[in-house]
């Protein structure tokens, strides 16, 4: 009873608390021309792009999106577990008519950033939390301004691929399709994330086979049919999209529950911490 | 190059330590009768078994399998990044003829018990690491020869589902696909591994759909072709699985250069740590 108390008392702050942010909405509606539609052969994807994080990324994807550059290029390097990899072939004119991009990966925050915390001393950064709905990773610098912060792998991540230079990308990009290979955050440029039919990224054909098993033909390799953005669909067939505000305090309470694990479930408590990588943002399709 | 010398040193320490175990190849091949084929409409899926963490749990598994009894069940709770559970109609009279079983989790360590140790300060244990090729948890006890471990939840793990209460599980079982459900460790039974196949688990039929989406029709879930034992499969059907053993110099060496990240794609270093489910423990197909 005392324990009930006592984080109803702690919800009521974390409401009070938001209540003087500037929106509280418990969903943010996706923009059209900041979403992407990837139509695969087995279903629809729907990709939320981050230019506020990674500026650069998202309008060389964008442009390329819009000249239909991906479309009927196939996932060409599908590890299970790990990423499916995508865009046109290796060292082909294609491949070569893009210019390379500079690493977009940490970023400085000053006084005024803030962010939603979600848990302290995690295994590969100081802190880790949410903005904009993105996972993301911050490490406090030596005075109160000069922090910095970046995005973070998890499943369903969006990221550049690049060769062994730092500022290397240019269109071949991969989705996190397995446990988060956090060992690749702050130097690889993420600038995007699935919010819808993540289940058809998991079902892309896998190109690398275990050893003793025939290798996969390369006409088997899942296609891109299109890729666009949501604002160049034709209206009857956009899709829109709400994500969670994980600015706001609906999203702040959820955190406080899905750490106390309160549940008749849970007949022995776990430790009190969480994964920000197994926390689900949730969406929803709206009118 | 001093931090090459120091590596090649600290491996050559490694192949030392190892060589005075008792068996160190790099790879070890499943037992028949303790490995299962899970056969699904669009592919085959190899389990490790674990009776040696949680024998009850596998002699009832194993003894429904022989009789068929997961055979035209579905997988009626599917969760795009959490779990994808199978079983009979919960409280069908199939589901009910089966004996409850005690939770099988955390084990007592003695002083003769080893394990390789992937990572100390874990998110959710003192310890991480493997025991027989299954990612475990470790907690030191207040003596030498006092601990105690657990097998941990990560992407391809098979666990029983049960209700609230501890001792509640029986047949209906479930697989990882997603981010690890570490909160999960020590409260449910992990009696299994997929070992191949993972990514025909990935493409299981997601029961659970976004906000204003149409429900999935129950007629479309995924149905159990047939699950057996491995040797009750007929000869030329029996697929022979090795995997790596993680007890081997081989394996320990593949750890060091993981964590290490010494490959020229790391231009700039991730921190040396590892998650122990973003390790692949790799697997092969033999005669």
């Amino acid at each position: 009873m005392k324990a009930s108390l006592k984080s109803i008392l702690s919800l009521t702050t974390l409401f009070f608390i938001s209540a003087c942010g500037a929106d509280d909405s418990a969903w943010r509606k996706l923009e059209l021309n900041n979403t992407a539609l990837l139509t695969l052969p087995h279903g629809k994807v729907v990709i939320e792009l981050a230019p506020q994080f990674s500026p650069k990324h998202v309008a060389q994807f964008s442009e390329l999106t819009k000249q239909g550059f991906y479309d009927g290029t196939k996932f060409y390097r599908v590890i299970d577990g790990f990423v499916a990899q995508a865009g046109p072939k290796d060292g082909s004119k294609k491949d070569k008519s893009v210019p390379l991009l500079e690493m977009e990966s940490q970023w400085k925050t000053d006084k005024n950033w803030s962010f939603t915390q979600v848990q302290k001393q995690d295994l590969f950064a100081q802190q880790t939390g949410f903005k904009d709905s993105f996972a993301i990773a911050y490490q406090a610098g030596e005075k109160q301004d000069s922090g910095s912060a970046w995005l973070t792998h998890c499943p369903g991540t969006l990221a550049m691929a690049r060769g062994n230079e730092a500022d290397s990308a240019s269109s071949h990009f991969y989705f996190v399709i397995g446990q988060a290979p956090r060992y690749l955050d702050d130097i690889m440029t993420i600038f995007g994330r699935v919010v819808y039919g993540m289940q058809h990224v998991q079902a892309i054909q896998r190109t690398e086979v275990v050893e003793g098993e025939y290798a996969v033909d390369h006409r088997d390799f899942t296609k891109i049919i299109k890729m666009q953005l949501m604002s160049d669909v034709v209206k009857v067939e956009q899709i829109h999209i709400e994500v969670e505000n994980t600015e706001s305090s609906a999203f702040a309470e959820r955190l406080v529950k899905r750490r106390a694990r309160d549940g008749a479930f849970f007949y022995k408590k776990p430790p009190p911490v969480l994964d920000v990588c197994q926390i689900p943002i949730r969406s929803r399709i709206v009118q």
